[in-house]
């Protein structure tokens, strides 16, 4: 039995006790909100990242410390480090911060990328744009997370408002990319160094926030073989341990490294039912170095978030292989406040399903596009 | 959102509150136990069953109350049913209660039981042996479980000692039975009469606790559905809500009611993984009246009870396909403190699955009859 401390705790780390439970782990969740929904599950320590007094206490009481969000501060994980064992380490942690860094990164490893400048002046802004070309998208190097911190220039006049909007902390400017689909890999190294990939999940997003998930996707085997062995140099470069998502865009057969998420994943929440051995329990066995666990899809799995607020749960908990979750968060405009997962022996049975479930709570612009992604190419 | 009031903070309600988490609704334990395993992942209330006030701060926090234990005393679950909704009702309660009356209810719904007495006395003892023959088995008629309660009379000689040991409370004697095979019926019925059974359970006992169990079983079609019509006869009978189990003996083709469970049970842990909603989600819907979930099996699945103390969870999770379960209990003789799931898509893949497990934590004994039964019979 191990106690795991998870700095965070909104509905991934609510997951992630969800998950560690059974295996008989303890959590104990660090969170300065009065209202985080982990805290339904495991105990939660309220203090803030900075507040070094409370993270002692937390950190006496654990064996090891994660997280359920990347934006933990570096000096508090730096610190941290001293005082416990942190998995994914503070430098992994600090590229996946940094999307210039991070940009470069994938660079290294062999991963293309959209083109990309760094921006810390107007001046650079427009420079910038003769590297991109139009459109391109502005965004924060740090902070952004759900499309927010971002900006799109269309035409040169959108320069300015652009950098009236962002400036004034460190930017980055990406040439827009007509990408066919959005993928990642959802992926996870154990201390012992053991990696293993869940199958390749097509994903697709509504004002910049994750709306549905596919997986697997029916992508050629070259494909996805190229999308893994990029996670897994990434993983290996960090010395990464632990879940993380490695988010792409296709294009033909070209993949581009659009970000990596340091922690377990939106676009991940369908293994929860549709493999062995979900990305939270997964991520709970990589940083207490246990042995990891069978990451192949059982049939085929389509997630859909749910934003803002819950629709009615009766017609998916009405609906075979359909699971209902429900983070116990209040509601309020662009949050994540719960998710379905559906899941079928063939894509066919897929569609059937989410065809009921999306007229049933009228949400069928909501299911289209993966019935589109299913009945063109099927699932893997 | 609910919360859901649970009698008893045992594993089963530990796992009754995992299922239900995710579903978005919360738990509020009674139990006097210093260490109820329960409280690692629900909030507890720590009181005696019979501490009325105790009972009515807990019935105003709740919106429905179940049980993880079902010898709550009588007097209690009628006092709350007049504060709160309590599922399974009192009366269905006192009947599994009660081996002498439960048995006549078996009758009652055409299921043959063993030849069973009522003993009161010495002389009805002499007398309920003549009607039942030897070998036969002494119970307690309340408070029974896991084979405590119970003595096994094989010559007139042993009746005396039998009566010495357990005499004084009210005792039932049954017929020994030779069976060929413990069996379970997990069913569901909800609030709105909806009932469905997962498929047939295999069992095995060592030393009266339940040590194994395989699912599906493979008999014929008929059987299983004598099974299942008894099981949703006597649901209807008592006007059951939530899960039950429906223990019986096989003897060629005939089964006999040995008893019932009112409440999830050790012999659908396998439901976990083994099926898209486990017993545990299911007597949550029921209880809440939301629809029931898809009962059937995906593929098979065996389960491996650990008693009085956990053997390395390693070579279970290094096995694919393999659940490993902690309920967080410390380690006693007799003590159920977890149980693992092997789950496979043959019969062929499940016996190499055990043959690993049991191989690696030399436990080739407990794993012997379950593969035997699989290279007997196959799975349904």
């Amino acid at each position: 039995m191990a106690t795991i401390g998870i700095l965070g705790g909104g509905q991934l780390a609510r997951m992630l006790a969800l998950a560690g439970a059974p295996l008989g782990h303890r959590f104990l969740v660090v969170d300065s909100a009065e209202d985080a929904c982990a805290a339904q599950v495991a105990p939660v320590l309220r203090a803030d990242w900075r507040d070094f007094a409370a993270l002692e206490a937390f950190a006496s009481k654990i064996d090891v410390a994660t997280f359920d969000f990347e934006n933990v501060p570096a000096e508090t994980a730096e610190w941290l480090t001293a005082h416990t064992r942190v998995f994914p380490n503070p430098a992994a942690l600090a590229v996946a911060q940094d999307r210039l860094v991070e940009k470069s990164l994938f660079g290294e490893i062999g991963l293309d990328t959209p083109t990309f400048a760094a921006v810390d002046s107007l001046a650079d802004l427009h420079r910038a744009v003769e590297k991109t070309g139009l459109p391109a998208v502005l965004k924060t190097r740090r902070l952004g997370y759900d499309g927010k911190g971002q900006a799109i220039l269309r035409q040169h006049s959108d320069i300015e408002s652009a950098w009236d909007a962002l400036g004034g902390v460190p930017l980055i400017l990406e040439a827009f990319v007509a990408f066919e689909s959005e993928m990642s890999v959802i992926a996870v190294r154990s201390r012992s160094g053991e990696f293993r990939h869940y199958p390749l999940t097509r994903n697709w997003h509504s004002n910049g926030i994750l709306s549905a998930s596919l997986a697997p996707v029916a992508v050629e085997a070259e494909l996805q073989r190229r999308a893994v062995a990029r996670a897994r140099a990434l993983a290996e470069r960090l010395d990464y341990v632990g879940v993380f998502a490695l988010e792409l865009f296709a294009c033909g057969d070209r993949l581009l490294g659009n970000e990596m998420a340091p922690r377990v994943h939106n676009s991940g929440h369908w293994t929860i039912e549709g493999t062995a051995c979900s990305q939270f329990e997964n991520h709970i066995r990589a940083v207490l170095g246990l042995p990891l666990g069978d990451t192949d899809a059982r049939g085929c799995s389509a997630m859909l978030n749910w934003i803002g607020e819950l629709p009615d749960a009766t017609p998916v908990l009405a609906e075979a292989r359909a699971h209902w979750h429900d983070y116990g968060k209040s509601p309020r405009p662009g949050r994540k406040v719960g998710h379905a997962t559906l899941c079928a022996d063939s894509a066919e049975e897929l569609v059937e399903r989410l065809q009921r479930v999306g007229r049933a709570l009228d949400r069928e612009v909501h299911v289209a596009p993966v019935i589109a992604a299913l009945a063109a190419n099927g699932t893997a």
